[in-house]
């Protein structure tokens, strides 16, 4: 492995906040980054051009944009004509009905496509295991299993350089990425967290995304530029 | 989990004989077979009209054809402009070139994601670590790694009822694959194998999947329907 393969990181990038921050942590420790996002028939398709918009800020690489229709497994409030939950409710267990089945094992599996593929061992993936305990595929544990999948199902398998699959805000809360985001230049007036905007484009500011979002700003004390905006 | 969801299967089906005969055990042990076949860019898409015909062979629920085009990843003789190697070389040690980047992790991740939504534990795949020895994500160390990460990254996380990964032809020859399919009845002239046919559309008798293939049906002692066409 090249001195230059070892710098380049393949990230998952959503547009939203947590995988803005996990961006901008691959930067600022010295990665080549390749940006991944997967357009995979989300309702809130906003997303895909703040993606665009914050790979152009961290001038990465190269950024793919790959269409993946996950409509047709169906299963979830995200990618079926379900309700979008409005409000917290921090009392409840379980998994919400806006977990996508397996959603992450898919992302993380084409982000490994393509870093085997460039030669590069390192994956950043924004997944958050405080704000979003109830999907499964947030917690390290799925991330250290799919790691240890990823080294004996890639040329990893015959390489010294395993793959780490980085979550640099997985056991933050969300003031604390807001905080930490805002130390290294994120502009947050970039991103997008609502899973439900209104007809004229704006957040909602009453889903889960949203609420979760304004309380992290809030807690981190500072305004979010996407509601002054 | 009902009665019905534990008789659902999801079955890998690519047109071949590895992923045609792994269908044909999941009909013969009961299940209700999701066939998907994933249209990856790959050059033999003669392949997809083969899955077609398997599957209304053995009259799957479902048959799902996602595209997703893994060329703009690279990496691979199979989907990208490199030549497909000809001949076997068998002292030949490795990944081969055909190897497609992470391309097992990427289909099972994809059959995970809609067994999960169907509510499904069970998934086939028709690999082979004797054929293809040198492919990292065809041994059974990569399954049940994948296997566990399946585990704790689904719904199956909250239930009794955990995924199990299939794959009946992972320990066989491909004489022996053969074999167990004409015991199962598979019509083998529905089956494509090559990864390079001719501009008439004919197998190239030369490709390391030709190869493979004549082999076994000679070993078995039967001649190969789809050469006698």
């Amino acid at each position: 492995m090249t001195h230059s393969e070892q710098r380049k990181a393949v990230a998952l990038v959503s547009g939203g906040l947590d995988s803005t921050v996990s961006l901008a942590v691959a930067k600022s420790e010295g990665f080549d980054v390749y940006a991944l996002t997967v357009s995979y028939g989300q309702r809130h398709s906003v997303e895909i051009a703040s993606a665009k918009q914050v790979c152009d800020f961290f001038a990465v690489v190269d950024h793919h944009i790959l269409d993946l229709d996950l409509r047709c497994f169906g299963g979830s409030a995200l990618t079926d004509n379900l309700e979008v939950p409005k409000g917290l409710k921090p009392g409840e267990s379980g998994i919400p009905i806006t977990y996508v089945p397996a959603r992450n094992t898919v992302f993380l599996s084409l982000a490994l496509s393509w870093a085997d593929a460039l030669g590069a061992r390192d994956i950043f993936l924004g997944v958050s295991s405080v704000d979003y305990s109830g999907y499964p595929d947030c917690r390290p544990e799925f991330i250290r299993s799919f790691e240890n999948t990823a080294n004996l199902g890639t040329r990893a398998v015959d390489d010294d350089h395993k793959f780490i699959i980085h979550t640099p805000v997985i056991a933050l809360t969300k003031a604390d990425t807001v905080k930490l985001g805002i130390s290294l230049g994120v502009d947050f007036s970039l991103t997008w967290s609502c899973y439900d905007p209104t007809p004229t484009g704006h957040p909602c500011g009453r889903c889960d995304s949203c609420q979760l979002r304004a309380k992290g700003f809030e807690e981190a004390g500072f305004a979010d530029p996407l509601s002054v905006k």
